[in-house]
């Protein structure tokens, strides 16, 4: 048992999170900065570095205290070099040298992983997967990512490993930005739900107030659609119902590959909770195999946005 | 680096092959036995006993030149236990101690796996896996298996990890022996390509060999599929055809989520060689994720017959 901290960051394309956090993963304080993604992103690694110094200072710490920080981050990430490149959303178009320019600017340890891979470390450590063995996490957001764990390690491969969101779950379905077809995250995140409602309703003729809603050409939402469907709008179901089917096709055979003690669904889309979770859990029922279905637990995240600091924040455990 | 050998075991429904290996994987003296599944299969484990013994003794070697034994078998395992059940080709219905029995009677530490596991870990290491830290691999026999490594260890969850045969591929498809439909195993297995051959020569009025055997009654065999294929019999390629496409969608799926440096197919349909791999590679270029599809590389078991013994072998290196 040691006394010293843990420091997570989760950057973002918005909002760059910061937590320190004990060897033992309870969070004791948190802060956070808009991203300033100008300039090609230059300011991001300098203004991280900036506000950990300046934090450490002003809860009265010493570098001395702390294990080391773990990040995560979107964009191609090469573990060994701690690089990033890619990462659009911060408008980091070159390979960013992020470890060696932290641990220089903070003189502490460093690590990184991908936002998917550490909200997965995260949600196991300390959220649904109770710190087990065999974790798998899909996250519904804007896209659909996730982050695997077997035998007590994120399955990494040769870099894109946990790409769950491109699963194929429809042969020449819905185009994706990958440029492939009927990939999970063109079904199942908030932006791919919106696209079966619309698609669904023009086939629609009857009563139904998400109907009228995109008839009208009002903006809709997943939360707009599931929020109707909870109030029984017959449109809205039939959409809950093709998302949760998809869902929890690709739910089975994920976990008919890993069989995993926890599949845990988060991200916005997952807010809509037991509503969501209990169909996509009957598809599983019907696609799993047989010893799978009855052995891997289907769980909602519980860890919300702190999942990315204190997944983040294990990532550097690794140092003490 | 060390003199001592490794003993390697694949206990089948027919046959039990044995092998004796270097540390470093080469195979030394081979030999079989027939499987005796009756009385309940409990002849099974006193004759791989008895083999083991009677060959040590035969080679003129001692219990101490070797570091122990692994293997492979058919049934649900309990790792921790070393205990088998549920090997129906092998008649055992009941929990058979397996692990106890053989250390007790040949002196020798001992370890197993099921049998699609140990085969992924022979590939793995002397075939087409190249000693890689991440490869999966895929047996299309009678049934379809799998075994997945990740970070250099069988990903085994719960127990049911690797079950890549019941992975859905047709939603509402053939029926599995599983209970469930559409199970990649119903296409892909040696009995799946002819269901799929069957299925397609009804619907087809065109001019085919293969149809010609299927309307005659004849017995057809997934060999007799694809070499009729191969002197370009239409619907011999539409048959093939259909069983890349399922093949390469549940490659592709695997791929996104593992990202493995090789995605080995072994088993007998593998036969087909470069004429099945060719158009499964194609489907998976078409399916896979645009990083994944660069990076993972498809290849064909090289090990054959030989994959189980070495696979089971490497089990007992933990003894080393």
């Amino acid at each position: 048992m040691t006394n010293k901290k843990l420091i997570g960051v989760d950057l973002g394309g918005t909002t760059i999170k910061f937590a320190i956090l004990t060897a033992e993963g309870e969070i004791q304080q948190k802060w956070s900065l808009r991203t300033n993604i100008l300039d090609e992103g230059s300011h991001i690694v300098p203004d991280i570095i900036d506000s950990i110094n300046h934090h450490i200072d002003l809860y009265k710490m010493s570098k001395d205290q702390f294990i080391g920080i773990g990040m995560g981050t979107p964009g191609t990430i090469d573990l060994a070099k701690g690089t990033v490149k890619g990462a659009y959303n911060l408008n980091w178009k070159t390979t960013q040298n992020v470890k060696d320019q932290i641990e220089e600017g903070t003189g502490l340890k460093f690590a990184l992983d991908n936002d998917a891979n550490v909200a997965a470390l995260g949600e196991r450590w300390k959220g649904a997967g109770n710190d087990g063995d065999d974790v798998a996490f899909i996250t519904l957001g804007t896209g659909v990512g996730g982050g695997l764990i077997a035998n007590g390690e994120l399955i990494h491969g040769l870099g894109a490993g946990g790409e769950v969101g491109h699963m194929i779950v429809q042969p020449n379905g819905y185009l994706c930005t990958c440029g492939n077809h009927g990939c999970l995250e063109q079904y199942a995140s908030a932006t791919g739900v919106v696209h079966i409602a619309q698609d669904k309703a023009e086939e629609y003729e009857g009563n139904s107030r998400l109907k009228a809603m995109i008839d009208n050409g009002d903006e809709i939402t997943s939360k707009i659609v599931f929020d109707l469907a909870k109030e029984n709008d017959f449109l809205g179901n039939k959409v809950v119902n093709q998302v949760a089917f998809y869902l929890g096709l690709a739910c089975a055979n994920l976990a008919d590959a890993l069989n995993p003690e926890f599949l845990v669904i988060g991200g916005g889309v997952s807010a809509a909770g037991d509503f969501l979770l209990k169909r996509v859990e009957k598809n599983f029922q019907e696609f799993a195999f047989p010893t799978v279905r009855t052995t891997t637990q289907l769980k909602l995240a519980e860890l919300g946005n702190d999942a990315g600091v204190i997944g983040a924040a294990s990532l550097a455990r690794r140092f003490a």
